[in-house]
């Protein structure tokens, strides 16, 4: 069986779902695209053939929904597309408003579908062989981990205006990846920023440099440090330290060549962005999904998971403001 | 414009390659398929809604064709392209025939069509950085030069008895990797193989190890070093000293994890083999092909060039059984 | 002119210091040694040919003395050394007592005789070159750094107990190595430690993991993440992000072999303890101190700098207490 | 007990070995020098507190003598001390001449003492790590090697009209590691030479790249490149392919450290020659002959041993000029 997969909302991200789920999940095909630009819908139908519609018609025509749209419209769509009985996939984060997250559980309580948050970076294969180290006891008792993330270059400061900051835009994904390779929730934070990068982002009310410090269930300590900025490309490193050794998922280049001069030996940098850096963990995530929606299991991001990452976020950012570490 | 192409001939590789032309090759799209096998045509036609048609029939149907057939097949259709004037590309080798070679450059003379052979491996975005680099001069002049390739087990015996020969067979991507990073022709060749790794292959009368030692036009010197075996996964280095520094194209791993234990710290192998080791190289050798076509400007990999290793795998061969080095 | 160098105190450490100045470091000689223990002053008086004195006449026999004795001691015999006009190398730290060490800058401020600290990380080729790509302006504006230690092994609980606790007693390095690779004092820190190796050292009253979030006066954050015990060996890594780039000081290894088998490929550990990976930086530290001795300039570590880090660890100890914020 | 050795001949590595035997090895101590400049060994003898004797009076002084002088004089001084009985560490090559090492051979034979040639990188950390691979069983039955070594920059042409040639002057190290790592002789040798880095060499009858493939007693196949200029430094690495795995000996560098730019990430080059690249082989040479001839057992590098490259040399550069493989 191919499971028949409709895409809402065809920006970048919602674009590239539908080229993987096109063209590279071997047991999904897409069924329709939406969005809210009615030319970008039909050309992103026309690229791979099948009809762009309405939101709704979407639904309706698909087994599965990928909801890709802005976030404040997430909640919505997954309430539609449950109570059509569909398979949700949603783009992260649900929403930045806990109690709509929390209308989401409250039917998805009561309409059992398969449910999935976009959290690209767990499919990672540096990512997953780290969380592997843990789960099976290879590195022992979890005691401390490390996730490091920074973008090429500041977003324009209108888009760090309406991002929600940036604990619950760009750290949430650090959230995320600390609860998923220590395997234990993150029950406090603490949590420091500032704006050493670009000062119209201070102006708007945020910081560009962030740190903070998580305490986990088990015990163990996650540090992130996280950086609008790095010139040298997309730097995404997890580690985590257990009482039997460490693992580590280190930065991918753009090849493995090095050339050999007299003063210094250069390497490639970096991928410049997440589209490239996390290739193959976006097209694996389709094959997740897939493979979820069709034979069962749990979900590869649940709702409660999904859910974690945007209240840790929403006590960083209070640390933040009061210097003081937040229980969660 | 998209360039339409048609691929006759879909084993295993001429698959892969509709593949890569119909879904991830920006400027062009399959246009149909053949197969002396009309099931396997029915299925890959199936997979990306072409038509599965007659050898004749694709290249009357398509603006350019991927000869992707048995290579003792190759130079016919390559003459009933080019005599429709279609655009070609070639799987290596395009014949171990040197007379058959030269029948299609007479024909090529002809009729001028783009003609390009599918060495993947000059495509890979590591080796092109170490071409790249003697190209610029940042290496300055070339003097040595070194080509290692390992595949991660031998071939069964029934292949290696219709393969040609290790130098043809395998060792073929080497003497064009060495022609291409060094840029000079091969002018001689020393080589020596032993039978070290399935005594069914010394009966079937060929080796399993390898190595030649290559001079070029340039006087720079070439060692390669090649083996059916390598239980750690699909080996492939290229590196070139040069007079003001060296250029190296090391292997990738499947994932770029480590993890730290008490005794040792351990790495992921290598890719198994080249389908997905040469996975880039593969993508971007259809976008290298499809601008060659549509822009024009010199073949990525012309008929000249692709004659070349043919012509040193022979004298590599007669090195190997008189032990003398051969002129080319 | 070789400058005569004298060991107070030959515990381990005093005994390798008098192995470097004796035997590897070009410009000094040892001229004597002293010891609480008069058998081990005369072992090692005899292992180098030199007389085994009391600390006075060690001071009275030397142009320069090293004092490696327990902690509490540094004081007094900087004062003596600095009252007799002679030049001085203390161990870190110069005292857990702030008070103390402002008795040494006063009597420093009055006999103005060469001072160093012995903070041997600094020495270290792999962090000096962090430092000097950001002294360099190479890196450009420093904004974020990481600092990360880890010792193979607990130490014995008794040691624990009389050690000052975590933050003087381990981290105190990270905190000198954060100043001297940002180039800017520490002016505020957050603290938070767990018992998560050993319950003997949490009954002891101490932490065994523990982090810290320094503020610099420049604005930059620098975080640090230590543990008594890391199985793969001795982990010691630094990092600065600045507005250009990124420095990294990464692990060393006990050699750069690699064994590639079917499953993973194997590296070797790091070195098991400090004495192994700072050889280079232990022999080189007594390079710099002849050379500021003999040649005159500024310090490589100078009382203000051997000082900063006690206030830091005091500071971070309080924030481990407190769970806030604490100035310095 | 202490091994009291003496060394005869202090020029550049002579010295280095004094200081090795003086300074950093345990179980030895140095006893006297000898060289044909009075001044040198009264310098050398000074630095460490021993006397600048007479060679004879240094052997008689010894319990064994290290033999530093020009290759020419090895065997007189080998005689003399074996005739004395003392044990002997000569500095490698024993003799370009085999006649002369048969004399020695003979000599030893009848006086039975310790005997060790100077093949210092068998003791490097990395090159033993392979070579432990191999006799382990960890990576299965040999097939392939290659040994690397490469020169920052060539000699003064003066030293190469005297050197014997690229073959036994710096592709002995070459042909020894070979025998070394695949634990089996070199049986048979082909090897070419050009002249691509310096004229003058050329004019004085030697070439400065070369090439050489080496057939073992086992079947396994080495190939050696070597040049006498690599601009980034003192290029050194080994590896071996076997049955089940590969072990590799890949280079070091100055520092592990590196800086991440926007167009490139740098990393140091490697040392700029032997004294440094080799410093831990050359320290533990001394404790491996200090042991052997304290504690008895096999020769670290038995005459045979030190007799084989030089007949490998001789091969090579028979089969540089002839074009053919020349069975040893």
């Amino acid at each position: 069986m191919t499971l028949r997969i409709g895409v809402i909302g065809v920006g970048r991200i919602g674009r590239m779902h539908a080229g993987y789920i096109a063209r590279q999940t071997p047991r999904a095909e897409l069924s329709a695209v939406s969005d809210v630009s009615a030319a970008a819908a039909e050309e992103v139908g026309a690229m791979y053939g099948v009809p762009a519609l309405g939101p709704d018609e979407v639904i309706a025509a698909s087994d599965a929904v990928a909801i890709c749209t802005s976030t404040d419209t997430h909640v919505d769509y997954i309430i539609d597309a449950a109570e059509a009985g569909k398979a949700i996939f949603c783009e992260k984060p649900i929403s930045l408003d806990l109690a709509q997250v929390d209308r989401v559980a409250a039917v998805l309580e009561r309409r059992d579908v398969p449910f999935m948050v976009g959290f690209n970076r767990r499919f990672d294969p540096g990512h997953r062989a780290v969380r592997e180290a843990v789960a099976s006891g290879r590195i022992g008792e979890v005691r401390m981990a490390r996730v490091t993330s920074r973008d090429p270059s500041p977003p324009p400061v209108e888009y760090v205006r309406v991002s929600g900051g940036i604990w619950v835009d760009m750290m949430i994904h650090d959230f995320d990846m600390a609860a998923y390779v220590v395997g234990s929730p993150v029950v406090q934070v603490w949590a420091q920023g500032a704006n050493l990068i670009d000062p119209a982002i201070g102006e708007a009310g945020d910081v560009d440099v962030a740190v903070a410090v998580l305490t986990h269930a088990n015990g163990a300590i996650t540090t992130s440090a996280i950086s609008r900025e790095a010139p040298y490309g997309y730097d995404q490193r997890v580690e985590v330290l257990g009482s039997l050794g460490m693992a580590v998922s280190d930065n991918v280049r753009l090849s493995s060549s090095e050339v050999y001069l007299a003063d210094e030996t250069h390497r490639p940098v970096l991928p410049n962005f997440f589209i490239e850096r996390y290739e193959t963990a976006y097209r694996d995530q389709w094959r997740y999904f897939t493979d979820y929606v069709l034979d069962g299991g749990p979900s590869p991001v649940s709702l409660a998971e999904g859910r974690a990452p945007v209240v840790v976020a929403a006590a960083a950012a209070e640390s933040a403001r009061t210097g003081r570490p937040v229980a969660i």
